[in-house]
């Protein structure tokens, strides 16, 4: 299915950054390497007018991504029922790569790699895509561990609803390399380059209830 | 002008969340902490109808907090002109501190702490709060640089718009510890406990065009 697809999302109104847009990208393989590099995503959604930004974990399936939550929370509650419209949202995930200091404040930046979807979401109720969505959102974080722990069970599953949007206004925009100086600043006496910004795991914690014999899994050691 | 306020944020209708309630603070010190050790916030606003969430800087001072950005992009456009309304926002600043991992899919989480802000931001027009505002912007990220390169001139400022939102309406939602799993799960043969999660900066890299008298700053090798 993925190879049919176009090789880059059509660039919208909403989608074409009205600045620095040498930065954007609608690379469909770019923008799919930088949602499979993160799990935390920013959910914006309107909510008696006013917006609403939540942190959510999310899953990337193909040119779909999966969110879950609560039957009860609120993005949830505003799609529950057969008859139920889709909720807009816009998705943003972002990585920060640098921080950018040029010798002048204007100047100073980050590096960054974004992602924003927008679109309607809306709540999955195929059993078994819902299914396959809860595996893929705990794979998303921790690839290895669904199989690896007991699966939800029917209580559970009730009490979960996952939405769905489907990728097809998205963007992503990226910002790599050195600071730009104005001609007449480079002389100045400051300090001026990039400091690389690093995400790493610390040693894992077991749980004090957990079996002396159960070891550290592979796959969290490949964190 | 900071012991005048009361210890805590109000509540309201929006900020008590639908669940987990025992995760969220409105203490005035806890949100400040989170919000002083980020730089980055999620920026939701609603345009012609629909959301909109932009990654950006912000920097807190006191009980306030303030965004900049080129004039020329929509948050600003949508504030300019001293007619111009303010504009209903979201912020949102979120620190991933690990992952959970339970036996059970479903009690598999993030220990996060995260912020949101809601209210109408407005655009900063007195110079000398602009020119604060700025300062502290780059002192955000690297606390100690903004006397460390040269200030905006007129023509920068003029291109730069800064957005002020006042502290009202504010929670903090804070997940810690250890994973909690059903009792009838205990037994299960899945390793169980908390893989934490790292932030730190790597080394810095000089621009090519820096004097190679000018040394890494002590505010850089503090970060």
């Amino acid at each position: 299915m993925e190879s049919a697809m176009p090789d880059a999302y059509e660039p919208t109104e909403r989608t074409v950054p009205t600045r620095s847009r040498e930065r954007a990208s609608y690379d469909r393989a770019r923008v799919h390497a930088i949602l499979d590099a993160a799990y935390l995503c920013h959910l914006g959604f309107v909510r008696d007018g006013a917006p609403v930004v939540l942190p959510t974990l999310y899953a990337r399936v193909g040119d779909r991504v999966y969110l879950h939550g609560s039957t009860g929370s609120r993005p949830y509650r505003m799609t529950a029922g057969p008859e139920a419209p889709g909720l807009d949202v816009c998705l943003t995930v972002t990585h920060v790569d640098g921080l950018v200091l040029a010798r002048s404040a204007f100047h100073h930046s980050i590096n960054y790699r974004s992602v924003m979807m927008h679109g309607t979401a809306r709540q999955v109720r195929d059993p078994e895509e819902k299914s396959a969505a809860l595996d893929a959102l705990v794979e998303a974080v921790v690839p290895g561990r669904a199989k690896d722990s007991r699966p939800a069970n029917t209580r559970e599953l009730a009490a979960t609803a996952v939405l769905r949007l489907d990728l097809v206004e998205v963007s992503a925009k990226i910002r790599t390399g050195l600071p730009s100086d104005e001609p007449e600043d480079l002389d100045l006496p400051y300090w001026t380059g990039v400091v690389p910004l690093l995400t790493s795991y610390g040693t894992p914690v077991p749980a004090p209830d957990l079996a002396p014999s159960i070891a550290v899994p592979e796959y969290v050691h490949a964190l």
